[in-house]
This record gives structure tokens, C-alpha cells and sequence, in this order.
């Protein structure tokens, strides 16, 4: 476990790096990012590359005893490119090109790119690739940031009916796949397939679907060229790439294949105040802070990455810039944050950045130093956690017990065809993942595409729209407690209604048929019973469920429609439960699994790492810590003032599979 | 009276259809419109035919003792037609043309798409046009769906300036008619007038106004070259269209002249989610049945279009897929909105469709049977209609004695000039229609350009922005009560202020002037008073209004200004009054009428058709029925239960006229 | 002290102007704007000049003893001028040509249409230069309304390229300015620059705001060219611009330079409506007379332009016809308002307009008269205006005691990057001002870069985002009390963060360093306390003050922040206050400069002129004024009645400087 930090050579005086590295060094950091934005210093015109300043930097920061991650510089493609190719840009629904100016204005599908990338990542990796400072590379950064996933370029459309072609083979196939005798949608060639945008009223949903896969395979494809090249230049050195928080325009478990780490951006105040799926009063609530859960969800996907190894990139270290408001955090928060991703399994906790910079886009954004080069908050809880780093070191994090199914195409699927405004994939999957944090549970959310689910003891899935006889044969194969919630199974991977209706081939495991759905509008709330009770409210969406062989219904809607079902070790939720309603029915199935729950509240939240049990208060006020009786705390005491975290030992058995 | 469905063979494997139609004939349908989307297997390339399916359909529905309905399939341009010409396609306001993949991409101005337009109807028609079991035509399919009237393709500009042309004579009759004078707006040919778009600020509102007019006129051009096709190939038989709800942009009422019957497409809850003139309180009361209003307005609407004859071509048969929030029926409601068009005068009442399709853009749209062929609640609500249908058969719809005048064009000004964020033509109209509904009342919505109006007891007028001398004389020889509301006769034909000030030629009948206007924010509202009493509120929009002759004052607003007038049989409501105002000022009028008031509450709905009075119930709750003592009920009881009907038949003589 | 109109004689018959223009006189009016859109008259065909209907309607004017003031037509460029130069328009950011059929579809880049403006107006100045009657000359008018400033045409980006060469002289100079290093944004020459629109996110903010002193620059100098021409035909006529209110999109201390007199358009019931700072309560509860401030601020705005000459072109005559509600004022309010306008230092009041025009875009404005040409209230109470004109004139309006800063290029900065989505310059800046005026203070407005700021006690200067030494010494100079305002010095004037951190030169008035910011969502609010008491509360944007040699200290909010800092005559204000703390905080500023203060609540207004106190009863109730115990009123009376006005002789000697 290490501490890291951003840093921008090219953007302060030489004069000042090597005082920068000692600084560094001497607060306990042990990585350093540079590079990823700086091509047009590389490069400063085509062909002709500039070394000299970044020999030095390397040089000045690997003096100082410091590890280099470098990143390539293709998130900012130089003007001069533009002038040599203007077709290097996307372009968006509308056609309009995107201008010069900031950054990520290329589209991944442009040929034209894709060459001038390969020789910048190939002329940088030559010269670096063996460095002996330099420990991992980062592709890029942040690919789809700005929302550039999408661009509807000629190159853009020729590629995608390149892919189409690829997929279904004959036109024939693809009409019959996409179902196109529907409002006389058939085509008789690859050629005459447009984006699925600018229509007169919704594409076909599969025809969008398709594109999206395409979008995100292209981003995969691109970033595979970056890693190729670096496996040839850079042996032995870890090769990453830095994604961000809720962003789920391409399948990052798909691109992280070609990956050894990866690596996120945990900005939790930012997300707190944008993220869709949250409440005013929850953003105010936790404005200082971060959702208890924002943070921390992120982290247990990056997790299911890459076998377990995943870094925090930049951390938020004081405000950020780019929100609609802009809040200072909690004293001790930035420290929190830092303990929590460690808590979670991290190996590096970098933060963003050294020292802010005065001018241009990123002015407003803080660092763990200001502008003139004094410590901020920031740098000051930074520099306490490299002090208990250096006397705590826990054990690597451990497959969880809990596993928390997360798909993109899912995700994809529900933004184009939400079915009622306010239907959200992510809001759907954090509800989940809230509730199950809220019993104090360690989660692995992990792909549906995994291999094998063995060793959980409870599969939470929420909102899989497609479920194929393959998965469910793994989960059955797991052995676990499942639950699925609304919409699961709900559509063919060619985005239509399975034969049969849903849940399709979760039907082996769960006998049962949804007929109809119904969306909600927010307000209304329906009540959900069992045996004269009200066990609580739900609303949004509903699935009309009919039981089929021996599925027991364990509660009803107030009209009678099934609310709970079961099979065996199987449940489905047919409705989006309330917050409180959930919680009682994943903590049912946590109990049938054989887990033991510890139920927190407010803005306490619970994670093992090794045999360190981590308790990490995101609250305004004090919170009491469930350890046991008696126990030494290796951080922290049993009261934790706010944005404090505490930690002790686990002296009982390991609970994990 | 008849049951039909809406059926697309070509999205089904042959082999089905004829236990379709089996079914079909059972459960009491009599009537399949199919053929409106299939183009692209009619023609599937350009000028190759395909009949052999369609023969087969007609075929297999004929011979199970189905009518057909044949729609031309304009709606839906297939892929190959873009290729020959591009042109085809409309232009939205920033000039972007509208893309293939999805329906109604054409543009209605375009020379290349009436040609083709010509040409496949043509084909159609002549092969089916005298087929015994094809009983009626439908043109296109909801023209404008989409937002598709308005294009601003070059060839749409083209023809606009013929159109003012034609209409103007010279440019200098434009210029004054236009009052071009006003910002050196002149133009010195037509060939210099474009679009009233993409302009600095709001266009010249005769500008925007002449525009809708075009288009309006456009599209009854397109549809009169189907419908003198259809008369040619298939004499006798009904030309229809299928027009939507609360869809104002091109006039129906002229378009309707060209044909024999008006169907229109009933989806209540969708209507209820969407309609702007609703508040949230009202889409969440009538989430599950639809406001009591909702249909009803246009049932009443349509069935003015063609002579009283008219159909519901598509009636909602669970939920749909395109509103904000999409919920499911109450159980009972299928039924109770199939039994309200009749009550109505409806011929037909066909259900979209007879099974959901599980794939492209409408998978989500529910039908009659779930798209694995198994009934759906619709289904069987549809069966019981048939069943009670056949002992059940009520008289032609009468005319009614209370007339609600309804213009297109008034739309338009209101769009062009709200003078208001809040101000909406429907959402006036609609409070009227609401607030004489509630008093139990049987409505015809008639158009400002019926030939007369005798045979009305009372005629409401609200928001008709051009009175001319006509209309005046015409209403005034009817002998009826007319109450008159706010901005009647407040421009002239070429969007002016009249000459005198408004209320322009209605002066004649009711002698006022109206000085100065007023809007006003959602929130205020002013007292109306008289005799020293509060008699309720307005809001919204105010005219000042000076009384001249003998025009009476019956009511003032609170600063004095003028509320109600009154002179002879004709009243003027000076503001938008409030629901429990306009109903108590339109039970005053109707009393003067002669006309017995029923006031009903919540969703009970009064409808009377021959000698059958019908009593709806669109409320969660029982609702008793204002039958008299004793009587015999054909349908429903007197207490009846949500989503439910009665009827029981009239001893008293007819009041129409 | 004069009342004028603005008529239109191009728009009514030649018949009507005579009697229109003895009316005029009999009113009391003195002057008559005339001509300003009238360029399709002036010139029907390119070069063809009719100037014969102008001739007269001066004539018409001279002849009834009113004098004349001449508006170029520049505003409304006619149709054939599009023929022959179709680049003459204005491009949006997404590149879309402004079309024909309103106004100020030019863009100011444009030669072609600089060229057409050169010869129309030297035509029209070579006719009426010297004509005896014509008295003053506007230019164009209202740049900029409709958002017309900013066009992103190849001239304005052309002409943008050779703004930054000169501004810069060399690349590597505005790569530097700019920090064009930060994502590699460095360009090679100023032809790889383009406008900073269209980019994948923000462009950066000096390439923004450098856009927008372009911009302005441009605007000046179209203007320099008309009053060039102007000032060689029309010797001795006064030159003015008329302005809008809340408008800041060019910089109007700048082009004022160029001018006799600034004039501005005073519409102060669609100013409530529609600014965005004020919320709907403040909305609805000045629905009819205007927000108390809202005409003020611009009136002591203008009056800062041409050294103290300013008019109002354009006063508000009845319901608007652009917000989004259109409520008529109060009875009486037209008076106050022209009232308030004189007792503000006004040479002139222009009514808009003599008669509201029944056709076209301005259809529902209302005039001084009905479109019919009956007196409307309007109308009625100028008439009393004039009355009470002939006996009353105040003398000349002095410096007032109080200075209130205002930028405009602080405000393109705040748009810039508002840091938070509720941070409004002009809604900081109406805050204080409106805190002022509550205090009951005449208040001067002036811009940062006077030359002098002497004979001012109280300097206000809130959200002034550049401050320089210059500045600061001028401030020192003037020996005032000064009090600063959150985000103070925040930036140099390329954009960037000042070296040792804001305050940056202000540092020297007031020893303090402000090392973080955050920005609030609005419902947060934060107190502010001292001595252990709560003053009040915070909320939208906070400084992290931290303060330097003998700064005190003199309040803190709730978390520990300074709040309130003091260095001798200086204060800070370290977040945004909620009015009640701003008012009691400046009201101490007000005392320490010897400012006695008088507050006023609801809607009461005070306002010297000479030597008469004038009081404004804004409010909906009667208002008791604070005159002394037996004042003579001049008008009114001590008891104020909604919408009036009183004024009194003030026997104290002058409290001016």
C-alpha cells in the first residue's frame, strides 16, 4: 500500500522540480504519475520529438528515490495534428465537429488517429519502456471522459457497418436479428446502415444497442494498440489505464482484459453533488463528505477488474471544479477517503493533484498544495496517513462473501430504453449495493461474464436485463443464496423479449413469468404485504409477475400482484423496493446464506481488509463502532469523531470462502 | 357497433395467422386493419412488387369472417427510396435532416415522395381495391406523429412561396397584410422569404402563422392525392384516417373534408401522463384510469370531423411505452374505455394490437396478448365487450344541445403568441369541456366553420382568437346562449389587432372593448366578486374590458375591473377562471339554456346515445349513478365500482333538438 | 428635465401624423425619437434613397414645436442587403447564419455589412445633420439585444485572430498568457485559433473571456464609425447609444466613451419577470411595480456612462409582451417610474411608445394609446408627469456619497467560470446594491476603471474578480471606507489565479490571503457570528480567509472561518451574506464613514436631486415617508399611497462631497 500524487512537470519551472521530488518524498510518497496530457511538449511538431525536459523530470523524481507512471499523451492530441488531419475529430448527433481547445476532441475510430497515437505511445515507449524508475504505464486517460465515447464520423459509420458485418454476417441475419419488417426498417445492404441518430423518434433498440457495443469495442480495440505497443517496449512493467467514477459508456470489463491494473479517479464530493440517482436532501446531506457509498462502490468494481489489483489514481484532496457546487470536505475527510480505499484493497491511493495550477481549465481545482506552493489540507492528512502507513500495513483484500453482479451492456440497455424517466441503471445497482453496505457487509460487484461465482455465499442482481442458459448455470453452480430484482432476464442479447416472456432462462432457476411491467412516476408508492403485514413500499417499476411450478409467493403488492418470490435458494424482488424495504429482504437472504449481518446507519460503514477490520465514519457526527469488548484499535478509538476512520484485528477465523 | 383489432401478418411466421384469425372471429372481432407499415415488403425493391403475403393475409382473415381495414404504408418509407432520392427526407428547424431508422422521416413538400407516394398506393389499390373483404381505406397513419408537419426542406420553401403567392397576389399585398413596415421587414419578391426560422428573436407572428397554414395545407394535399386514388381503385368504400389525440398541428377539419369516417387513436393513460395542460396532482389521481376527460374530448371532437361517423382505430389495451412513466390499467378499464366510445357515437372500437411484439421500437407496448400469444387482461376485457355487445346495440349519437368550438388555427396563435409561458390552447378548451362535463352534459365539439349552429342551446366559445362577421351572424341565428372567454376575437385572419380593439366583429353581438390584456405567473390569483360576494378566483390571463350599450357587468375582479358580462343571451368571461368558477358560471349559462344540469363529481361521467344513457366511472372509488328510482340497468348497477360502466334506457323524451 | 415618445411615423398613415403630433405637444411632450428601424424606407433598393416621407414626418414634428431626436436604422438591415452580401449575418456557437425576419441578424465583424452601415448612415447624417429640429442622434440601437454580440462567422474569427496578435505580439506570448501547456494546447500561429465553442468541455477561460473583449471591442468600434460620421455631419448634436437594462455582454463604460449621452430602455415589470437573481416570491410580490431596486440600479448605472448625462429612451408604458407573464402595472406606477427616473438625475423620459402598433412582432406592447388611438393609462399618466413637470424642476444631480463598483469584464469572467451553478455576478452586485438603497443612501454606480474615486465615503465592491495596483492606489486614494466583497482579486486579467493567491494587489489595502474557496448549494446556509452572537448567515460562495499582519479578525462563521476581516478603513467580506447581514454589516461601514443612514423596508425608496429628497412607494401598501415633522411637500404627501411618489426641499446643507 502506497501514496502517490499527480504531477505536472511541464507546467512549473525546472527550477522548482527538485525541491517538488524532495517535498514528495519527505511526506511519504512513493509514486508519481506524469505526462498523459503533455504531447504537444513531446511532440512539439510532427515528427519532431522533444525529450529533453522529461529525461529530466524522470531523472529529478528518480533521484529522489520516487516511482514513475507514465501515461501517453493521446487524451491531448496537439493542434498541429488537426492542421495534417481534421479528420481526427469526433463528431456529434448533430454532425458538428468537435473543436480544438481542451481535450479529448478525437474519435477513436478515425485511421488517421490511430497511426499518430501508435507513433507518439511507440517513440515514448522506446525511449522510457526500460527506465528503471518508470514502474507502469497508463494508456491515455480517462477514454470516454466529456462523453467522447460516441462519435458519428464517416469513419465512425464506415467502422461500425465493418462491425455489423462481422456480427450477423449476411444483411438478411442482421434484419431478422433486429427484428427490421417492423415499420419497414429492412435494409438491403451493410452500406445503407447509418448511426442510429437524428431519426424523427426512437431508434430501433437494438440498432442503438449495437452501436453502443461497437463504440465501446472501438475504445478496446484502441486501447489494445496502446498496450501492444507498450508489452514490446516496456517488458515487465504494469500496464494500466485510468478510468473514472460512474462512467459507463464502454465495457470496462471487456477493455481491462488487456490490463494488469486498474485504476479509477474517486472525486466523492463531485459524484455526491452530480450523480443522477441521488436526492437534493442526499446531497446536501453528505456534501462535505461524499455519500457514504460513492466512494466505496467504485472501489469494488475496480476491484473485479483485474484480478484484484486496482489503484486510486487521483484522489480528491480538496475541492473540486466541476460540479454544480463546489464544497470544501470535512476536515479529516481527504484522510478518510485515503483509509477507505486502502480499506477496500487498493495498492495506491494517488492524489490530484501536487500543487494546483493557476491558469487555464483546472485553475479552480485544488491540490494537496496551493497554487503558491503551500500545504493545504490536503497535503497536510496525506501526509498523517503516510505516517500510519509506515507502522500499519494490512494484508491483501479477500473475496467477499457477498457478490454484486454489474454489467455495462445493462447498463446501455436501460439508458435506451429506460421505459420511464425515471429508471437509472446506476441508481438501480447502488440501491442494492447500499442496502447490502448498510448490513455491514463486504460486497465483490463483479461481471456477469465471471467465469465462476464459487465461493460466494449470497448473488445480489439487480436490473440484468440479459441473462443467458450459461450464466445461469454458473450461479447455479455457486451454490449461493440468489436474489434478482426487476427487469432481469428481461430482454435477448438482440434486444427483444425472450421467447416465453422473462425472466427468460432464469426461469430453470425460478419458475415463474413477468407478463407485464409497469412504470412510476415518483410519488407513488405501492404497498407490498405478507400474511396481513406491511412490510414496506415500493414504486418506480413493477413487474407482473406469474408464479409457475413450485415458486412461492412470500409477499404481494396491495393489488395482489406477487412482491416476493422464491424457489429454493432463489428470490426476485418485483418491484424497486424502498431503501428500508430492501434492506430487510437482502438481510433475510445475508441470514439464509449463513452471513452474519451487523446492521449500521447514518454515515458508518464497515470493510475487512486482511485481518484488519476497517469501521469509516462519513457522518456529520460522532459514531459508535461495533468492534468487540476490549479491543485494541490500530486506528481510531470505538468512538469516531467524524470523517475519522478506526481499525483493529480480527482475532476470529476468517470468514471468506 | 363493432369490435376490431390492429394485426401486422408480416411480423408473424405465416403459420400463425390462421389460428390468429380463428381467435379473432371467437372473441367477437369483426374488423383487422392491417398492411399500414409494410411497405418494404410490398415493394421491396423499387418497383418490384410483392402481393403473394398480403393476398395470403386478406385470404386468411376473409375466410375467418373478418373485414379488413387496408392502410397505405406512406407512413413508413423504405431504406431503397433514400437511396434514389435523398431528398425525400424533412428538415428540422436548425436544418438537419432527418435520418432512416425509425418512420415518417419524409417530407410531405417533397416532389420525389408524392410520386412514390402515388405510385405504391396506386399498386395497392388497384390490386385490392374491390377485393370483397377489404371494407375500408386507411391513408398513411397518424400524420404529423413525431412532430413531422413542419419540414424546412428547400423544396417546403419552394412551395411556401407559391402558397403566399397564391394567397397574396403581389408582394406588396403581403407586405401590408404581413405589416412588414415594422422592423424593415419588407420583402421586394417572394423568392426572398424563407422559413420563419433560425432567426435572432420571434418571427413576425403572421410570418409563423402563414407557415403552419402552409403546412397544414400540405398535408391535405398529400392525403387528397391518396384518398382520389382510393376513390378511383375502390369505389364504395369508406376512406379514413387515423389521426391522434390532442394533435393540432395541420387542421383536421379541413383535411376530413376529403373523407368518410375519422378514426382517431385512444391511449388514455398516456395522454394523462403527458397532456402539458395537466398538474402533476392530476396525473397521479388518474395514473391508472386516465383523466375522466381525457378520451371523452376527443371521442366528442372526432365525431365532428366526418358527419358524426367515426372510429377509434387504436384503443389502448394495457400499457403503453411512450410516456414519462408507463402504468398498467385498472382492471375493468380496457372494457369501460371501449363501452365510453361507443357511448360517444364511435362505429368501431379497435384495439392496438391484437398481440405485443417482442422486438423494435414498440416492444414495450402492450396488446391484447403478450407477445408469447397467451391473453393479456386487455384481452379479456375485450371479450366481455363482445359479449355484451351482442345483446346490446344503442341508437346513432344525436346531436347534442351544448356546442364547444374548437379551431385549429386558434392553436397556432395561442403557439406563436402565448403572450404567457402558461397559456395553452388545449389546456383552455379543456377546462371548459371539463367543467360542462361535470354538469353531466352531452358536448359536440364543433369547428368555428360549422355551416350553422342551429339545433345548439348553448354554445361555449373559449379562446377563439378570429371571429369574423360570418361566424357572428352564424351564431347568432342559432338562437343559443353563447358564453364567450377571454381573448375571443382578439386578431384578425392576419394575426392583427382588430380594428376597435377586440373583441373585433363579436362586438355586434356582445358591445364591449377590450383595452389592454394581462398575464399572469402560476400563483396568483384574483378574487372575482359581485353583490359584495367572492365568487371565486382567475389567474393566468385577463382582458380589460370596457363595457359600452348595454352591456351588463355581473361580476368584477377585485381591483374593479370587469369579470363577467352580459348582454342579451351572450356572456363574456373576462379571465381564465378557476375549475369551481367556470363550472358554477357554465351551470348559470346552461340554466338560461333551458338545459337540465346533472352535477356529477370525482369520475363519474354522464353520456347518453340513442335511448341508452351510459354512466362511466373513471374513479378509484364506488360512485353512485344518477339514475331514477327503479331503474332497469342493461349494463352496471346504480352503484358502481371503479373502472366500470352502466346503462339503462331513457323513458323521457329526447331532449336534443 | 423633459418628457419625449418613441413613434414610428413609417408605421401609420401620412394622415395621422399631425394630429399625432399636436397631441404630442398638448401632452407635454418635448421630444420624439424617430427612424430607427426604418432602413427599407430610407433606402427601398440598394443605393436608392427616399427620404421624402422623413422630410415630412420631421416637418410634421418641427411644426408642432417638438424636437427630434434621429436613430440610425442599422438594427434592422433590409432584406436586399442579404441578396447582395449574404455574409453579412451572424453565426451561432453550432454555426448556424441568423436569418432573415426580425432584427440583428448582422454580425459586426462584417465588412460587407460595416460598409452598408458607412453609407446608409452617411447618407441619412448628411440629410438631417444640421437640421434644426434634430437635436441628437442614436446609434443603431440596443446592441446586442436578442444575444447578438457574440457571432461566430469566419470574419469574427478571422478578425479574433488579428485582436490577439495585437494584443500579444507573438504566439509564444499568448501560449504563455494563456497557459497553453495545460493539455496541450499550445498553438503555432494565430491561424490555428479559433472561437472557443464547440469544444468536448470548457474551453479555457482566458481563450473565453478573450473571445468576449474581442467582441466588445468589435461592437465599439462599429459604433466609433457611426458617431464618426455622425460627428462630421451633425456638429453640436448630441451622440448617444440606447442601452437595455441587466445587459453586459460588451462593455458599456468603454463605448460610452464615444457618446454625449447614454440612454436606456426601462422595463422594469419585464426586468422582475425575467432576471435571473431574483427568486419567484420576489417575482409575484412585484409582479406590478417592479422590484423597488430594479430600475434604480440602471438609472445610477447609466448615469456613470457620459459623466453624468443619461436618459431613459425607452420607459415602460403598460404590459410588456416579452416575459414570461405580462402583468399591467399599478395604477399609478407609469408616474412613480418616471418619477423615480428624474429624482435618479434624468434629463429625459421617452415613453415607449405613442401608440401600441396592431401588427407584428410588438403587437401586444403596449404604447401611451390603444392601437385604436384612445389614451391608454399609460397615456394618462404622463400627461399628470408633465403638469407636475412645469411646475417642478429639480436642479442637477450631485456625486452621491456612496460608490458601488461595477465591471462588465468581471462579469464575463463570473459566466466564465461561476465556480457553482446559483453565482450570478449581477445578482452579487444587485444584492449590495439593493442592501444600500434599504439604508436609504443615494448611491453612485461606477466603473473600476474611474480615475478618480475622490468625494466618495463608502466604496462597495463586491465580486470585482481583477483588481490591480492601480486600482488599489486609486481606492487608497480616495481616503473612503471600503468594504470588498467575496471572489475580490481573485484573478489577473489573463485569467489565472494572482501569484501569492487572492486577494493579489489588494493584498497591500488588506493583509489576508485567501487559500481555498468552495461554493454552497442553495439551502445551505452557514452563521456567522462574533463575540459569540449570531449575526446572521452565509451561504453560495465562501472564502478561506486566512489573515495577515494586523488584519482583524472581526466575525467568523460557524466552522471557524474568517467571515468579516478589517484593516483599518477596509473590510472583507468572506462569503455571501443573506441580505439581512448585509444590510447590517454595510450599515456599520455606512456609520464608520459618517454616512447617516435612514433605513427604508418594503418597498420605500429614497432619492435625492438638488435640492429636492424625493420618496418611492414601490410597495403594494401606503408607506409613511421619513420627512421631517412639517414638510412642505412639492409632491405627494407624508402618507404615501402604493405606486407614488413624494419630494420635499431639504433645508440641511448638501451631504455631498
Amino acid at each position: 500500500m502506497k501514496l502517490g500524487v499527480c504531477y505536472y512537470p511541464e507546467q512549473w519551472p525546472q527550477s522548482v522540480w527538485r525541491d517538488d521530488a524532495r517535498r514528495m518524498a519527505a511526506m511519504g510518497i512513493r509514486v508519481v504519475r506524469i505526462a498523459e496530457f503533455a504531447w504537444s511538449r513531446m511532440e512539439p511538431r510532427p515528427g519532431e520529438y522533444d525529450w529533453a525536459w522529461l529525461d529530466e523530470a524522470i531523472a529529478v523524481l528518480s533521484e529522489a528515490g520516487l516511482q514513475v507512471v507514465l501515461g501517453t499523451p493521446t487524451a491531448a492530441p496537439p493542434r498541429w495534428l488537426l492542421d495534417r488531419h481534421p479528420d481526427i475529430v469526433a463528431l456529434d448527433a448533430h454532425g458538428h465537429p468537435k473543436g480544438f481547445g481542451s481535450r479529448r476532441h478525437y474519435c477513436f475510430s478515425s485511421p488517421a488517429f490511430f497511426e499518430a497515437s501508435r507513433s507518439i505511445v511507440t517513440a515514448m515507449a522506446a525511449r522510457y519502456g526500460q527506465h528503471p524508475a518508470v514502474i507502469a504505464w497508463q494508456t491515455d486517460n480517462e477514454y470516454g471522459c466529456h462523453d467522447t465515447v460516441l462519435s458519428y464520423s464517416a469513419a465512425a459509420v464506415e467502422r461500425f457497418r465493418g462491425w455489423l458485418a462481422a456480427r450477423y454476417g449476411s444483411i438478411a441475419a442482421l434484419n431478422e436479428a433486429w427484428g427490421n419488417v417492423f415499420w419497414s426498417m429492412e435494409y438491403a445492404s451493410f452500406e445503407q446502415i447509418n448511426a442510429p441518430v437524428g431519426l424523427p423518434t426512437f431508434a430501433n433498440p437494438i440498432h442503438a444497442l449495437d452501436y453502443r457495443r461497437f463504440a465501446s469495442d472501438e475504445v478496446k480495440r484502441y486501447n489494445r494498440m496502446q498496450v501492444e505497443i507498450l508489452r514490446t517496449h516496456a517488458p515487465g512493467r504494469d500496464v494500466l489505464h485510468n478510468f473514472m467514477g460512474f462512467f459507463g459508456e464502454f465495457d470496462h470489463h471487456e477493455l481491462a482484459q488487456d490490463l494488469d491494473v486498474a485504476s479509477w479517479d474517486n472525486y466523492p464530493l463531485g459524484f455526491t453533488d452530480t450523480v443522477r440517482f441521488l436526492s437534493d436532501d442526499e446531497r446536501l446531506r453528505w456534501m462535505r463528505s461524499g455519500h457514504p457509498d460513492i466512494s466505496a462502490f467504485n472501489h469494488d468494481l475496480y476491484r473485479g477488474l483485474c484480478k484484484g489489483r486496482w489503484w486510486v489514481m487521483e484522489q480528491q484532496a480538496g475541492p473540486v471544479n466541476w460540479a454544480n457546487a463546489n464544497p470544501a470536505p470535512l476536515p479529516g475527510m481527504v484522510r478518510t477517503w485515503t483509509w477507505e480505499a486502502f480499506a477496500h484493497g487498493a495498492e495506491l491511493v494517488s492524489y490530484f493533484r501536487w500543487r494546483q495550477v493557476p491558469y487555464a481549465q483546472e485553475q479552480m481545482h485544488s491540490g494537496l498544495h496551493t497554487p503558491d506552493g503551500r500545504i493545504d489540507v490536503g497535503g497536510t492528512e496525506a501526509t498523517q496517513v503516510a505516517r500510519e502507513l509506515a507502522r500499519l500495513q494490512p494484508g491483501p483484500a479477500r473475496q467477499a462473501r457477498v457478490a454484486l453482479v454489474f454489467d455495462y451492456a445493462a447498463k446501455w440497455m436501460h439508458d435506451i430504453q429506460p421505459h420511464g424517466t425515471d429508471i437509472d441503471y446506476y441508481g438501480e445497482v447502488f440501491a442494492w449495493y447500499s442496502a447490502l453496505r448498510r448490513l455491514g457487509l463486504d460486497i465483490d460487484i463483479v461481471p456477469a461474464s465471471r467465469e465462476s461465482f464459487s465461493g460466494y455465499a449470497l448473488i445480489a442482481v439487480p436490473a440484468l436485463t440479459v441473462i443467458d442458459e450459461a450464466l445461469v448455470g454458473r450461479l447455479r453452480a455457486s451454490g449461493a443464496q440468489l436474489v434478482f430484482g426487476p427487469r432481469c432476464g428481461a430482454k435477448t442479447a438482440d434486444f427483444a423479449i425472450p421467447e416465453g416472456l422473462p425472466p427468460g432462462a432464469l426461469r430453470a432457476l425460478l419458475p415463474m413469468r413477468v407478463n407485464r411491467v409497469e412504470t412510476l412516476r415518483d410519488g407513488v408508492s405501492i404497498a407490498v404485504q405478507a400474511a396481513g403485514q406491511e412490510l414496506g413500499v415500493a414504486g418506480r417499476w413493477r413487474d407482473f409477475v406469474e408464479p409457475l411450478a413450485q415458486t412461492e409467493v412470500q409477499a404481494r403488492f396491495a393489488d395482489g400482484q406477487p412482491a416476493i418470490l422464491r424457489h429454493g435458494r432463489t428470490r426476485y424482488f418485483a418491484g424497486c423496493f424502498s431503501p428500508a424495504l430492501l434492506l430487510d429482504q437482502l438481510e433475510a437472504s445475508a441470514r439464509d446464506a449463513g452471513i452474519g449481518v451487523q446492521r449500521v446507519d447514518d454515515g458508518l460503514r464497515l470493510r475487512r481488509r486482511g485481518k484488519l477490520q476497517f469501521a469509516i465514519n462519513h457522518g456529520p457526527h460522532s459514531a459508535r463502532v461495533p468492534a468487540p469488548p476490549d479491543t485494541q484499535f490500530v486506528l481510531g478509538s470505538e468512538v469516531l469523531p467524524p470523517a475519522s476512520v478506526a481499525a483493529w484485528e480480527v482475532a476470529a477465523p476468517d470468514d471468506a470462502a
